[in-house]
């Protein structure tokens, strides 16, 4: 039986963290489903075509590796694609009371479906989209925490 | 001489653990009054008049329990109610800051102002009004949560 | 009917922090029975009699306070004093986990026992039994955190 | 290929948090090999050999559980039984520093070990084996938190 | 060498606590200069010209203290002042992921550039601008938190 | 005027971390006297000599810095020896409770001593004496994360 895992996020944009968590997954999992979330955040600087089609280029070559956006529920999104794990990436103490809830969440919503919060690559710890989308807008280099499609991408939005 | 309890919050909507912290309040205080903080959250999902009658609806039958919108500063409304204690409820870390700042607040603003936190039931610990609307809004069931009152409410809001 | 409050401790030894959350338990509670845990700590600097003695001496004459003693599960000592709350303080996120843990336990141990966690004054939110006895250990000051009598026994205890 | 994980604890004694953690754990492993650290707690309530027993006791019928100890290094035991998984639990902040330097030196002693933190079941959150001892040794009823046999040794240990 | 010390933040408006910490800072740096980050805040209360006003006559009469404003990166500004440190309030918890994030970003941006977490004054630690302007809107009294100056520039605002 | 930090510590033994923090106090302070405590630990597993001497030969060569032993309270070494700060690392949100207690408790027992939380490199965030010495003991490798000298007195302590 193939074991599958979702990774859900707004990806918004990916970076290098989201990239080293999916790997992570393929360690002990068949398949990860890269699942954007189109309605989580509200005014999200990439469209949703744009983010997929980022999160498409920067996982190209993995054919274990599948991107889908989402709208409704985690769970039935989960137990459309057959998944039997969430996969979250934990930053110390950051957003933990949130993550519980989804996670206690998803189970009430959906039994079978697992949370497992994965460790980041050390030097990636402190990294987010909302970091790389900051420094970026302040004309920071944000080379090093994203994949140069993204870093691209990140240029053209704050150019003038 | 009568113990009196303040419950403050948003309660956009009230859910199955203020139910249970309105309770458990009543194990040590005579009377609870809750509170709603008219000017609390920016752009709720239910008007102030629907949040109050929804508190109604769901506790009532029980005298000791009263259901106040107030606007302004909850040290103030306490002063006015004659209370002596403000109740909040727990959640792990979440917020806790927060909380500590308004506890802190309160008793420089009235020096007689308490607040006591507790702890909800263990199944209710993660459980909050946003957390609700959030699954309310997918196409989530969430009547295990809330009020069967509460739950129609959610779903005419949501419905079109 | 008369609302007793359990608050719960080691007490080695009181300081002015302990003194601070019994006034405030006093704001909701018509009696607080002061309970030693006889064997929370495993080397503790003052025996069961002298940590009686003092917190008898720093508590006196207020009748609505009493010190016992008690060796075995709170939530027996609790039932058997008909107190209807546990009073605990607060002090950021030290030993919430355990906090929580406890405030759980006693709750299936005895179902009508609810825990509150009071915020302390703020000059004493870091003040600690263990602190004052590192400091006094090391010959500092602890004037300021124990009363006049703790003070005497600390500078006796540490005395050669 | 088998996908083998790791679940390294102290199990003294094992509770219904364990169990429940392993179940959760052969949702997406083909097995899990229970990993009782020989030198992890100091002054133990229980012998190595008796943690055993009463691990395999609790968890047999489950062939694709095994129960191990192990002395040395967690990141070279994992390396011998070719998991690719350490599983843990978490709750809330607790320890999660600790958890933190243990995932971060497993991987840097063995760079293809990942650690996985799963969410126990609501109501188990704030079980622990040293909560289980404590309630046991001041003679509580912990037959809700153990297997029955492990509640049958507690109070073999605690008989006079 | 003069060591030169930058204290960044959005002060909207200079609190008591911030000037604490600029004095605070002055024991050990020869020179602060308080950053006030232009684009920060999506809707402040007071404009930056306003903060600036504010912070300068607060802070007058000490000629080790400077007040600027800059947009882009705090990294940039500091580097172009010659700064050889960023100081930050901790306030227990709050928000130290995020300025764990914020260090270890400049760190990367620039890495000569450390950053300090200073202790505010006890009686300082859960006040904020946030806090201090929600108090103000409601027509609570936060003298005691502001210079004289910035209490009178709340009620212009919040005056009808 | 000479800017002194204190950096306080049991160095048990020292390691890279420590070194790290070490030089980037360098960068605002123009001398770092490295205080080891001599009765902070129990039963340390170097005797304070030998923690003198591997501290001593690992920071040789910068007159800047200098090593002493100290019994007593921290404020009273820092007095003695006119420190204005006191340093210390920052790791998420370890001990974090302890180090505000005992950095306001400096600060009462002697009003002029601040206390500043430096963040250490990355790859140094979970690295901790404690740590190393378990390793050390259970056979791995630590020579990653101490210097030489410390290696070599570690494999001594643990041979047979």
């Amino acid at each position: 039986m193939k074991r599958i895992a979702v990774y859900p996020g707004s990806f918004d944009p990916v970076t290098r963290g989201h990239e080293d968590l999916i790997h992570r997954t393929l360690r002990f999992a068949d398949r990860v489903v890269v699942a954007l979330a189109e309605n989580a955040s509200k005014s999200p600087l990439f469209t949703v075509e744009e983010r997929v089609r980022l999160l498409t280029t920067v996982l190209a070559g993995d054919e274990r590796i599948e991107v889908q956006s989402f709208s409704g529920l985690l769970a039935d999104f989960a137990r459309r694609t057959k998944a039997s794990l969430v996969v979250r990436g934990v930053r110390a103490v950051s957003d933990f009371e949130y993550e519980f809830q989804m996670a206690y969440m998803n189970r009430q919503l959906w039994g079978d479906l697992e949370t497992a919060f994965l460790v980041p690559a050390l030097n990636l710890t402190y990294l987010s989209s909302s970091l790389v989308r900051e420094v970026a807008r302040l004309g920071g280099d944000v080379s090093e925490f994203v994949h140069p499609e993204v870093d691209r991408a990140l240029r053209a939005k704050f150019a003038k």
